[in-house]
């Protein structure tokens, strides 16, 4: 905790690269005490799954949007830690090989291709419980724990992250059109956006329309960033992102069903519509504001 | 055996099938309306994987658990329709051509056989939220849902059924002692099985000495369950079974590290074992004690 106060009290001079990195690296120690110490082979793929990598942009968007209301910092980094649970185990099963079959994840060998196919499938199914068995024993009231894990149900099951994968896989027949692409991305990317900055309000017991704000938030930058990621796997440069690119040219992405100025511009009206979205909060969402220039 | 068949005399052994049945059918029609609607491809396949199949005697236990105290029909068959998602994700998965490779079960063709392999482990991955999500809504008071929530993170995680079968597949190292063996199968069959049992006396808001009663009696009734497995798979037959036999022929199994006769002693004293632990409910736990007639 120490280093948690440290990140904290130095927060508020930073810029939002600095504000960004203290916030991976508080939730990062969190996961590091919920994740179970590496004795078995199981609990070492967990750990290499969801430690030392990733931008913890969600764990950013859970921070942020707490500022707002009166949160504890060791619960809201809890709440964070739980969706990178979650946001790891939908990379290491969509990473395999008979979904989307990627060696390469944020520079290093996917799961199965370090430990297997088997634990990397098990490295998953063991994730998720730990996510809502976390937000079980969270430090907030019963009623407030229950919502996070009924919305996090939601947000994870077959009408949502798991939806969005099968869309993508082709699995629920063949799509075409840009309306069946952005229900696609709402579902596979957008939900868990959603929800990382709308937890924020839950443990806040913020009124809906502030819930629903921040929901809205989530959900609109979660389609810009889907958005990015489209434009710089087919226009960006492999080193500096760290997974191979024109990956996804034959792919059903917005980058090709648009081309690369439509898209941008539809990112940037995106953008605008997340920081709109955040109007009740006025100059006080300035923290969840400072993310919408990470994805330009 | 001797007292083992005399404490089985005393019960209505006659009618334990029947109450099976309207048990099973009971957990059928709530599974029917947690699942969704089958409007989607991996609705479909969910639907597939979880109705129309399986003794239900995970249900049972909840069921019977529940019987000792005060607790809504209600609330008790979905407490167990939620395990049975469980134990169908686990099956799914099990199956999988990386895991045990199975080609049939109950029967039919297993979900990745009918679906594909790709929709088979989002089927699992959609079960898992599915299962805590519809915990989250019980008509119990908020601590009851959050136990229960709890308690199936734990029995689910990764010290839990994927612990166990991380074990099976041979991905923690090499085994060999039955102690070995034994702490696998307490793992992939034990827990679930004690859970099931637990349920009714979290459900019911009893002391914490009958709930561990009712957990050992699981944990114990799941040890000679899967002895019988084994014994089943090499002596039984494909046919009545509804799967292939001698498939374990390799493994590492009960059948092979005791022979026939001493894995039916065993499993006899384990079942003896099971009986005992109702000690604490006297005569008002006949409806568990009849399940271990079913295992004989």
């Amino acid at each position: 905790m120490a280093r948690l106060q440290q990140n904290l009290l130095t927060l508020k001079a930073d810029s939002f690269a600095e504000r960004l990195q203290a916030v991976a690296q508080d939730v990062e120690d969190v996961l590091d005490r919920i994740l179970p110490p590496p004795t078995t082979r199981l609990h070492e793929a967990m750990r290499y799954s969801v430690l030392g990598g990733g931008k913890r942009i969600r764990s950013y968007f859970t921070w942020a949007a707490s500022q707002l209301f009166d949160v504890s910092p060791q619960v809201t980094l809890q709440t964070a830690a739980v969706i990178e649970l979650i946001h790891a185990y939908s990379l290491v099963h969509d990473d395999l090989p008979c979904m989307d079959n990627a060696d390469l994840r944020r520079g290093k060998p996917s799961c199965h291709k370090a430990f297997g196919e088997a634990t990397a499938i098990l490295v998953g199914d063991a994730l998720i419980p730990l996510a809502f068995q976390t937000l079980s024993s969270l430090d907030v009231t019963s009623e407030v724990r229950l919502e996070l894990i009924e919305e996090l149900g939601k947000v994870t099951g077959s009408q949502g992250l798991v939806a969005g994968q099968m869309m993508d896989l082709g699995q629920e027949g063949p799509r075409s059109t840009l309306k069946e692409l952005l229900e696609q991305q709402r579902l596979k990317t957008g939900v868990l956006f959603g929800f990382a900055a709308e937890a924020g309000g839950i443990l806040g017991d913020a009124p809906f329309h502030e819930r629903q704000a921040l929901r809205s938030f989530g959900l609109l930058f979660g389609k810009a960033f889907q958005m990015k990621d489209d434009w710089l796997d087919g226009c960006g440069d492999a080193e500096a992102i760290g997974k191979p690119c024109r990956q996804d040219d034959e792919k059903f992405t917005f980058l090709n069903l648009l081309g690369p100025d439509l898209l941008c511009e539809k990112a940037e009206q995106t953008l605008q519509k997340a920081l709109d979205a955040l109007s009740p909060f006025e100059s006080r969402a300035n923290f969840l504001k400072e993310a919408v220039g990470f994805t330009i």
